[in-house]
This record gives structure tokens, C-alpha cells and sequence, in this order.
């Protein structure tokens, strides 16, 4: 099969572009004060320049995808790294994943707890193992062995984090003892943006190459070792040369079910599509047709980004040789 | 978007249709004696006579798939439930995973050790949790509290396999002295079938639903709590009444690369190719052109079965209202 782009011509064939995305979720314009907005958006911004700068010095895609997650990743202000929610066990148990689009190699680690930039093993299973995928005390294994940075899994502590899970064990307790003790399994309980603060990247690099990654600590509460879509290719994130390298955001159950990443890919390989005709249905037809909350970002191979989310804010920003710019809420479009 | 089924009319419009794998390899026709041919083809045979007779009695095709499955994971023949191979460690740790095309519904386990059916497993928490993917001790820990039927890790052990696993150690070791301890982690060596065995069914129903399931010890030797393809959504298993039910056995790290499951439901719902098209064109030319060995079944919605495979052999079998068959090698086209 050969791909069949037979639709409008590119918009803009861009030198090179970035974007990124810090989660989509419930938070409504006014609930962040101004200086917490202007927190978030000097945090997104600071990624997005580490990764600009690294396309515009003909950095690889790879590279710069790692190296914005990472800044991403160590602050505290979103749900990956450093600011990883908690689980219900009161652990931290981060997931990860990267694909880059010219071989179609990807990385992925699934609860991982002493690596302190989890994108970072994702990219050494990429290009240092035979496998795509590691979990669980296997993966933390791995990374020590290939000299990632560890830390003690205390590094994950945020009180915040940590307030937010005994909020809801507490609410859960309550509910529980309402119904005498017959909870069910499907109640678990969450708070809407129980699963907020998921990062992404994805890039076009000067060579054309694409690459995408995400990270993130999950679902606070979460519990059975709970594997969402972030560190699964094809769900939350993919990348082709051919296509388009894309990262997503939200109920994660839905995005393995509905395959988003790939399909995305799919729709702009067969076809006439453009990535914002693509985007655009499946995360505001598709999924919000069935209630499923979340975003996405992708770039295709000509450097176009969509950034289409169905919730009220989703954290984002991009950059390629002629703009730069960041946005939280759906008012700021 | 809407599908886009404008290519040629379905070849049979079957009442039911059920189709099955015990896996792809590299195994030669004749180097199986008369007496072991029989014995698959009749474990074979086995399961989908369960599978048929579920179907034919109305049945739905998750039901079939999973008892289909079932019968296939009590068979120490496959690399499947009793017959998982060993990990590194000397554990064995199993995958599985189920989708059902109705709603788009799926459940899968990474990881599980005391579970004596894993395929049960991946039904409970597509049935019976918020979640799509569970991992681990904690898959382990959810099937504890369905009252899923538990085994001792001990049950595993079967010999053949446990001596698989000292070859491949033994011969691990060799190299390593060679290289003066400079063994590289690519290296990690296997034999040729040692992924072999992984087994799968698809299935449509008489109320036109489709279900497909995987199941898998996963890899000889295998370490880092390597994931593969089987309990990914996408990549080894994906059913969408729209399009197609999946399961896909071989190399999985190509399969979740290229999302093979999810690629062709993709290619039903985006293009004209049939089912045979599209799963010839993934199998015989995408994956063989870059070395990647494997092979699928799939059913469409109407009943047509698909079971292409680049290898020598992969064990298989369908049957529908008209017909039933099992097949080993190439040769028995």
C-alpha cells in the first residue's frame, strides 16, 4: 500500500515545528489565578523553547522531544516526573512512551517508580533494547542498568498530590459506608481531574523526521497496576514519517479502545484527510460522542499542528520558524 | 467519518464464522513426526468444535472466543496458560487480551502469574473494572478478587520449556565468555521459535457481533517484564463490528510498531481492500519487507476468514456454517 495524499496541498511546509501539551481537563477559565495561569504558561513555554531550539540548531526530532518532556517532566506542575499523582497504594508508578516515524521504532515503560525522567527509559527500550515495552520493577531495572538517572521514589512526594489522593480514599471510605460495605469495583472513585496533567511532544525536525513521545503518573487513585494509554504505541501515542507523530491526552481507556494515535496516522495514510479534517473528528465526533474527555497534538510531515480538544482547557503551546505561541483554556483560541 | 465499504461484495455472508492460531514459527514441514501433527491438529480441532458449538447455539462471540481460548490455554501445547515458556528468571509470566466489536470494549493483562486462565482475566476487567489494561501483581490482585480460578505458579512448569530455557541460558553464557564478559543487551539471544505457540481466536455471532482475543507466555528467556504484542490493544488484538476481528502471533515488537490489529480494521474501514487484501498486504509484504515474522486471523463482518502468515507454518483453523478445517504448514494450503 502506498499512502494516498491526494487532499488539499499543505498549508505550510514549515522548516521545522513544535508542539506540546501539559493535559486537557475540566479546569474552567477563572479557577487558576492570573498568576497561577502565567506559572503554567512560563513552564510550557520553557519546554517548548528548550525543543524549538534544539530543531533550529538541526537537532533531530528524537532528541527534542526527550529533551522538552524533560523539562516537562521535572516540574511539579503537571501529572509526569517530579509532579506524578499518586496511586491508590500511595505510590508513584509513572508511564512513558516515544516513537520516532522514519523506522517506526518506539519505546515504552509502564509503571516505572525510581526513574526520575521516565521518557528518558522510554527512549533507552527504543534504541538499547530489543523490546518496545518494559514494566513494573523490570523496567526500573532496565534503567539502572543503562545509567538512567534514579532517584528515591520519595523524589515523587508533592503534598498536594498527596492531598488530592486522601481526598478522594477519604470520599471513597464515605461512599462505602453508605452502601454497608457494598462498594463496587466500577465506583472507584476519581475526581474529574483526577487524570489531569498528562505531557506530550511531538516535532518535525529540518531533516523531516518526526517523532512523538508522552509521560505521565496516571490516574490519582489508581489501583491493579493500572496500564492507560500513555506508554501504549498506537493509543496515545505514534509516529510516521509518512503521516503525521502524535501525542494524547485524557480518559485513557478510551484512547487504547479506539486506538487514537494510530488511527490519526491511518486517516491521513488512507485517506484525503487533513490533519485538522482527522484531528478534529475523532477527539470532537467520535470520542465526544461516547463522553470520552481529552486532546490530542500532532504535527503531519509538512509541519501543520492540531492541538483539537473536547474538554474545557487543554495546556498547550507550539513553535516552527515564524510563530511560538502558548494557550490553556478553549477562550483562548 | 463514515466506512467506506464500496469495494467488491462479500465473498459469503456466513451465519457464523470462528477462526483460530496456536502460533506462527519457523518449524518445517516434517520435522514434526506423523503422531505430533496429530496431536495439534486434534488441540486444535478441540477448541474449535467448542468454539463452533457456542455459535451455532447462539451464542455470543465473546463467550466463544473465550472458551475457545480456554481450551487452548489447559493444552500444554502452546505458549499459552499451561504451556506459558519461562522468563529470564525463571518465572513465567503471562499476557492476554479481548476486544468486542460492539461497543469497542477491551480488556487485557500484562504480567500475570497465578491466573489460570489469563484470557478470564482480560474478559473481568473488560466486563468488570473502569480499566482496559492491568498489570502485574495487580492484575493478579483483580483476578483474586473476581473469584477467578488461581493456580500455583508452579503450575506453569512443564519441562520441555523449562529445558528450552536452560538451552537459551546455557548458550547466553557461552557467548558471554567469548566476548569476555562485553555481552551487549541486544544480544539477548533466543532460539527461533522461542515466542512460538502464542495462541488467538476471532469470532462472529449470529446477531453480527465480532470478538477477538490473545493470549501468550510470551517470549523464552524474556526480561525487564517485556510486554508484547498479545495484551496490546491495537497491535495483537482489535474487534470493531465495522470492520474486522483480529489476532495477530509472531514477532510482537514489530506488531505493536506497526499496530497490525488496529491497521487492519483501519484499512476495512478506510479503503476498498478486503479483508484478504489488506491482511495479505500487512503480513506478505509491510512486515515480510523489513524482516518481521508473523501472521494473523482475522474474520470480517460477514463472516470471511483470513489467516495469512510469512513464516513456514502457523498452526490454524476455521469454521463457519459451511465448513471447518485445521491447518499446520504452508504446504497444507
Amino acid at each position: 500500500m502506498s499512502k494516498n495524499h491526494t487532499g488539499p496541498p499543505p498549508q505550510a511546509p514549515y522548516e521545522y515545528a513544535i508542539v506540546i501539551h501539559g493535559g486537557a481537563g475540566t479546569l474552567q477559565k477563572g479557577q487558576l489565578s492570573p498568576e497561577q495561569e502565567l506559572e503554567y504558561k512560563a513552564a510550557l513555554d520553557s519546554a517548548l523553547i528548550v525543543g524549538k531550539t534544539i530543531l533550529q540548531n538541526g537537532g533531530s526530532a528524537q532528541e527534542a522531544v526527550v529533551k522538552t518532556i524533560m523539562i516537562l517532566e521535572d516540574s511539579p506542575l503537571f501529572n509526569a516526573g517530579k509532579g506524578a499523582v499518586f496511586t491508590h497504594d500511595g505510590t508513584n508508578e509513572l508511564d512513558a512512551s516515544i516513537m520516532e516515524g522514519s523506522q517506526l521504532k518506539a519505546g515504552a515503560v509502564g509503571g516505572v517508580s525510581i526513574v526520575k525522567n521516565p521518557i528518558t527509559a522510554a527512549q533507552a527500550v527504543m534504541n538499547n533494547s530489543p523490546h518496545v515495552m518494559l514494566s513494573g520493577a523490570g523496567a526500573d531495572q532496565f534503567a539502572k542498568e543503562q545509567n538512567l538517572t534514579l532517584v528515591e521514589p520519595s523524589y515523587f512526594f508533592t503534598q498536594k498530590n498527596y492531598d488530592r489522593l486522601q481526598n478522594i480514599l477519604k470520599r471513597e471510605e464515605d461512599e462505602r459506608r453508605k452502601k454497608d460495605g457494598q462498594g463496587f469495583l466500577n465506583t472507584l472513585s476519581e475526581d474529574a481531574d483526577s487524570k489531569f496533567g498528562t505531557v506530550g511532544c511531538a516535532a518535525l525536525d529540518k531533516n523531516g523526521n518526526l517523532a512523538a513521545g508522552t509521560s505521565t503518573g496516571g490516574m490519582t487513585n489508581k489501583r491493579w497496576d493500572r496500564i492507560g494509554d500513555s506508554p501504549i504505541i498506537g493509543a496515545g501515542t505514534y509516529a510516521d514519517n509518512r503521516t503525521v507523530a502524535v501525542s494524547c491526552t485524557g480518559h485513557g481507556e478510551y484512547f487504547i479502545r479506539h486506538a487514537v494515535a494510530h488511527d490519526l496516522s491511518a486517516r491521513l495514510m488512507y485517506t484525503n484527510q487533513t490533519i485538522y479534517q482527522a484531528a478534529d473528528t475523532i477527539i470532537n465526533i467520535n470520542l465526544k460522542e461516547i463522553g470520552a474527555l481529552g486532546g490530542l497534538i500532532a504535527i503531519d510531515k509538512y509541519g501543520n499542528v492540531a492541538m483539537p480538544f473536547n474538554t474545557s482547557c487543554m495546556f498547550r503551546g507550539y513553535a516552527n520558524n515564524v510563530k511560538h505561541e502558548v494557550k490553556l483554556f478553549k477562550e483562548d483560541e
